[in-house]
C-alpha cells in the first residue's frame, strides 16, 4: 500500500494511483458549493478570500484526518477494504470510528480578551481553535482520531491583510503569546502545534485562508505577486484567466499554501528541473515582530547573501510570509513517458543516475523498488524507472536515447508499456486530470490505515549516490527486527526526485499495531530510521520540513555555527522569542 | 571597444573576440614554466600548489594591471592601437607606459612581529605585499597604474591548510588586524582593499594559492572536493583525469579561485542553466574567527534554510572558504548555435524573452545591442541574438525551432550564418580552444586603456522583462551629457544572461577623459549609472558581486531588516569584526 505520497507522479503512474484508488474505493470528491460566509463559519480552515471579498467554501475538512471530510468512506467500504487488506497483506485490522466533532473536549482558552482592533480578526470559538490545533503527521492523526486535542491554541487569528499581520504579532508579543503561523495545516512534521513547555501565557494560530488574493500579474515577465494563503488550487483559479500556472505540485497541493510551502522548501512532483518552491520565489514579503522585510523583485543577484533564501526554511520562526512574487510558466506543448522495468532495483537506480548525470535532462526520472511497484500494481514484481520528457518540440527522439540508455543498464521496456507522446492539449482529454486527483488520494489512504490501529507513514530523504546503497541497506536491516517483533510490516522506496549528485529517496512504511499503541510502535520506527538516515549523512527531510518531529536530527546535521548564527537572526527578527518556538532551533 | 567582459560567450563569439583580439594585436600567453619554489618567490600571487607540494610558476602577474606581465605590448603596439582608435573612434588616446615596479612606495608594514608558528605562512616582504594591494576594478587600476600602492597590506598570510587559515585568524584577532580573504585578486568591486577608515591596527591579507589541491573526488555522484584557492586552470587540471568538468567559466576564469567565485557568487559564461557556482556548490566548508562550518554533502535538502547560501555571496566577512564539495558534469555531445540579425535592438530583447520563457531550454541565449555588435564586428550595425544549444541529442531541430520563434520578432538568419551543429569533440579542434583564449582577453584591453588616459569599464545589472526598456532608456540618457560634456564616448549592452523573468545586462562604456582626471570622469559615471539601477529596481550587481564599490546602491537595495540580521551573523562568526570590514554592511 503506498500511502502520504508527498511527492507525485508523471503521467505514467497514473494508472498505477487510479489502480489503488479503485481497490480501495473511496469516495470521489464533490464539486464544491459557494456562497457568502456566515458569521459562525467565517473563521474556520476551509474560508478562502477573493478579490472581491471572503467567499466560502462549506465542504469542510476533516476534524481529524486528511482532506475534506466527505471523502472518509462509509462503514461497509472501510470493512470491506480492512477485509482485502488482511487476506492480501496478512495485516491484522481493527476498523474504528474516529471521535465524534461534537465529543471533543478543549481546554478553555488562555486568552481572556482580544483587543478591539482586532475584533473581526482573532477568535476563541471552539470549533476554530479545534481546527487549527493539528498539522496532519502521523502521530497527530492518530491523536486527533483518538480525540485529544490537547494543544488547541488559545485563539485563531485570520488576518485580511498584512497590517493585521503586524497587529496580531504585536498583540501576540505584549500577551506574552506563542505565534504560529499556519497554512493549510498539512505540515507531516508536527510544524504548527506547539508542546506544552512552548506556549507561554498562551498560544496564537495565524491562519491565512482569508489572503489569498492574486495582487498584481506581470504577463510581460512571467510573475505574479500572490498573498501567502492562497492554496494549490486558488494559485491555479487566480493564474486560469492569465493563461499562466505555477506548475508546482506537492501533494499538499489541494490544502497547502504558498506562505507555507515557502516557508518549508516544499518540492513539487516533478523529479528534476523547476519543481521546489525556492526556484520559484522572484521576492517576497515576510512580517515579523520587529517589522517587514520585502526583497526586491529580481531574476536573479549576486549582492550578497540572497535573503529569499533565508525565509525559504524559516518554518514560521521568523515571520509570516504574507505575500510573494512568483515565476510563473505556460505549459509545455509536448510530452511523453514510458516505464522500464528492471530485474534488479540497483540496476534500476544506476539507469536513474545515468540519466540524472546525461544531458537528456528528463522532466520525470522516477525508480520504484519491487516492494513499492508491485503495491502499486505496477510491472510483474521488478522495479520500475519511470521516464517522462516534457518539450516545445517533439519528445519521442529524447525518450528513445533515455530509453535505450535506460537498457544498457539491464531495464526492460515491455510491450505494452505505454509510449507515447502527445501534446498538452491531448493529454488534459485523457489521463491529465485523471491522475491529479489520484495522486492527491495517497494521504487519505493512510487516515484510514490510522483507523484500522496500523502505523502508516513515510519519510523522505537525499544523499548522493554513493550513499544511497548502503543507506538503503541500513534502513532495511533497521526496521526488519521491529517489524518482525511487532507481527509484520513493509518498507518501499521509491525516488520522488534526483540530482546528477544523487537521488531523493522517499520511503513509505505500513506495519502491525493496534490501537492504543500505535504511538509508541511509530516512534520506535520512526526513531529508527531516523537514526540511519543520520548516521549515513543523508538529510532528515528533503522537503517535508524540520518542523518539531526531526529536531534532534537536524540538531546534528546543521552545523553548529550555523545554529548559532541562525539565532541570532531570529533574535533580528522577534527579539521576544515568540515565534514558532521549538522549530528548527532553541533560541537562548 | 568590448572591455572587461566578466561574463562570457558561447563558441558563436568566438570569432568575435577573435576579431578584436586580432585588432588590437595582443601578444599570446606564453606556456608556463613549472619549477620548484624559491625562498624569495614563494609567497607570490602566482604561487601554487598540488598534492605533491607547492610549485611555483613563474609567470608574473602584472603588478599593476589585468593578468600576465607578459601580456602587455610593447610601445609600438601601443602606439600603433592608440592611432587606430584615435582615428575609428575619435578618441584622444595619451599612451603612456605603467609605473616601474622599482619605483613603487609601500608605507612601511604595521606588523612589527609575526608569531613564531606563523613564520613559513605569514610574510611581510615588499613585492608580496605589493602584489596583494589592488583588485583589479577601473579605479584600482588607475591607482595602480599612476603607481599609488596606499592601501598595501601590512603582512601577508599563504596558508597551506584549514588549521593555518585559523591560526592567522587568531593572530589577526589577537593583533587588532582587519583579515581580507583574496582568490585570484580579481574583484572589480573593491572587496579585497581595505579603505583608510578599516585598516584597524593593519591588515593582514590572506592568499590562498597554496590551498588548490584535490581533496577527493566521488565519481559515482559527480562531486569534487577542492580546496579554495584552486583557480579555473587548476580546477580542470584536477578534474581533467577524471574525464570530469565543472564547466564554470566566468572571465576571471584563469586567475580566481573556487573560495572567490562562492563568496561572491560568480556568475558562468552560460546565459541559461548551469552556469552559477551557486548551483554547483555541494557543500562548504568555512573557516571563521569563531570555528569552523562544514555543511553536509547533499543533492538537496529541505532542512531549515540553506546554510551554503549563507556563504555564497559573504564576500570574506564571515570567513575563509577553504574547501568546497562541488558539483561535476560531462560534456553534452552535441552543440550548435546560430547568430540572428534584428533591425531593431527591442526586438532582439523580445525574441529573447521568447527563448527564454519558452520550454526549448537554449543553453545561450545573448542579445547584442548595435553598438555592441559594430564594436565586436558582429552583423552590419543591427542587433543580435545569439542562440546556442548542448544536448546528448543532436541540437538541429532544436536550433531551428529557435530561430522560428526569433524569425517572428523580425529576426533575420543571414546567409554565412554559422549554423553548424558539432560533436563536442570536433568542435575542440576547430574554435574551442580558440575562443576560450579570446574571451579572456577582455580585461587586458581596460588596462590598456587605462594607459591611454580614458575611461573604460563594465557595469551590470539584472531586472524584470518588464523593467529593461525603461531601464535601458533612462542609463543611455543618464550618460549622454557626461559623455558630451568629457568629449566623446559610448555606451553599449549585450545580455550575458536571460532567465524566464528577466535578463541580465551586461554595460560597457568608454569614455573620453585624460591622465589625471580618469578618476573622478569614472566616478561620475558610475555614480549616475548606479543611480539609475537603483531607481528602476534593478539589482546593483548581477554577478560583480558588492564589495565596497557598490556599497551606496546595495545599502539601498537590500531589506535594512536583511542587513540587521547579517550583522547578526556577522558577529556569530566574527565578534571582533576583523573579516573585510567595509564590505556588504557596516556592523555597528
Amino acid at each position: 500500500m503506498t500511502i502520504g505520497r508527498m511527492a507525485g507522479t508523471g503521467d505514467g503512474e497514473a494508472q498505477v494511483i487510479a489502480d489503488v484508488r479503485q481497490a480501495v474505493n473511496l469516495p470521489r470528491r464533490e464539486a464544491s458549493s459557494l456562497h457568502l460566509p456566515t458569521a459562525a463559519t467565517r473563521l474556520g480552515p476551509s474560508v478562502e478570500s477573493t478579490t472581491r471579498g471572503p467567499i466560502l467554501m462549506t465542504r469542510t475538512r476533516s476534524h481529524w484526518g486528511w482532506g475534506w471530510a466527505d471523502r472518509w468512506p462509509d462503514d461497509a467500504a472501510r470493512a470491506a477494504f480492512a477485509e482485502m487488506l488482511s487476506a492480501m497483506r496478512g495485516l491484522r485490522c481493527e476498523p474504528r470510528p474516529p471521535v465524534e466533532l461534537e465529543a471533543i473536549v478543549l481546554r478553555p482558552s488562555a486568552v481572556r480578551a482580544v483587543p478591539p482592533e482586532l475584533a473581526d480578526v482573532v477568535s476563541t470559538a471552539r470549533e476554530v481553535r479545534l481546527n487549527a490545533t493539528w498539522g496532519r503527521s502521523f502521530s497527530e492523526i492518530v491523536r486527533a482520531f483518538m480525540g485529544d486535542f490537547a494543544p488547541a491554541p488559545d485563539a485563531v487569528a485570520s488576518p485580511r491583510n498584512a497590517d493585521e499581520v503586524a497587529a496580531v504579532l504585536r498583540w501576540a508579543e505584549a500577551a506574552g503569546l506563542a505565534a504560529i503561523p499556519r497554512g493549510g495545516g498539512t505540515s507531516v512534521t508536527h510544524g504548527v502545534t506547539a508542546r506544552p513547555e512552548e506556549r507561554r501565557a498562551g498560544v496564537v494560530v495565524i491562519e491565512m485562508s482569508r489572503m489569498a488574493r492574486l495582487i498584481e500579474v506581470d504577463t510581460v515577465s512571467r510573475a505574479a505577486h500572490i498573498e501567502g494563503g492562497a492554496t494549490g488550487p486558488r494559485v491555479q483559479e487566480l493564474l486560469g484567466p492569465h493563461e499562466l500556472c505555477l506548475r508546482h505540485y506537492p501533494q499538499s497541493w489541494e490544502f497547502a499554501t504558498l506562505g507555507g510551502w515557502i516557508v518549508t522548501r516544499a518540492g513539487g512532483h516533478y523529479a528534476t528541473g523547476r519543481t521546489h518552491i525556492d526556484d520559484f520565489v522572484e521576492s517576497v514579503t515576510m512580517v515579523a515582530p520587529t517589522g517587514t522585510m520585502t526583497t526586491r523583485r529580481l531574476p536573479a543577484s549576486g549582492a550578497g547573501p540572497d535573503a529569499n533564501r533565508l525565509v525559504l526554511g524559516s518554518e514560521g520562526t521568523l515571520g509570516v510570509v504574507t505575500s510573494a512574487w512568483i515565476r510563473v510558466q505556460t505549459r509545455p506543448r509536448y510530452r511523453s513517458n514510458i516505464s522500464i522495468l528492471f530485474s534488479e532495483f540497483g540496476s534500476a537506480v544506476a539507469a536513474a543516475r545515468a540519466l540524472a548525470q546525461s544531458n537528456l535532462f528528463p522532466t520525470n526520472c522516477r525508480v520504484l523498488d519491487p516492494g513499492e511497484a508491485a503495491l502499486n500494481q505496477v510491472g510483474d514484481g521488478r522495479a520500475v524507472l519511470i521516464v517522462a520528457f516534457e518539450d516545445d518540440l517533439p519528445t519521442r527522439d529524447r525518450l528513445e536515447a533515455a530509453t535505450a540508455l535506460a537498457m544498457q543498464y539491464g531495464g526492460v521496456a515491455p510491450s505494452g508499456a505505454r509510449h507515447r507522446e502527445s501534446t498538452h492539449e491531448a493529454a488534459a482529454n485523457d489521463a491529465g486530470a485523471q491522475w491529479k486527483d489520484a495522486f492527491f488520494d495517497g494521504p487519505y489512504l493512510q487516515s484510514l490505515l490510522v483507523s484500522f490501529g496500523l502505523v502508516a507513514d513515510t519519510f523522505e530523504t537525499a544523499c548522493t549516490w554513493s550513499q544511497f546503497e548502503a543507506l538503503h541497506a541500513a534502513l532495511h536491516a533497521a526496521v526488519a527486527p521491529i517489524f518482525a517483533e511487532l507481527g509484520g510490516g513493509e518498507l518501499t522506496c521509491r525516488f520522488t526526485h534526483v540530482y546528477a549528485d544523487g537521488p531523493a529517496p522517499y520511503y513509505t512504511f505500513v506495519c502491525q499495531s493496534s490501537h492504543g499503541r500505535q504511538l509508541d510502535d511509530h516512534a520506535r520506527i520512526k526513531r529508527a530510521v531516523s537514526d540511519v538516515l543520520s548516521a549515513h549523512g543523508a538529510t532528515i527531510t528533503h522537503h517535508h520540513a524540520v518542523g518539531r518531529l526531526h529536531r534532534p536530527w537536524y540538531d546534528i546535521e546543521r552545523p553548529p555555527l550555523f545554529a548559532t548564527a541562525y539565532n541570532a537572526v531570529r533574535a533580528t527578527f522577534d527579539p521576544a522569542g515568540i515565534m514558532n518556538p521549538g522549530v528548527l532551533t532553541d533560541p537562548e
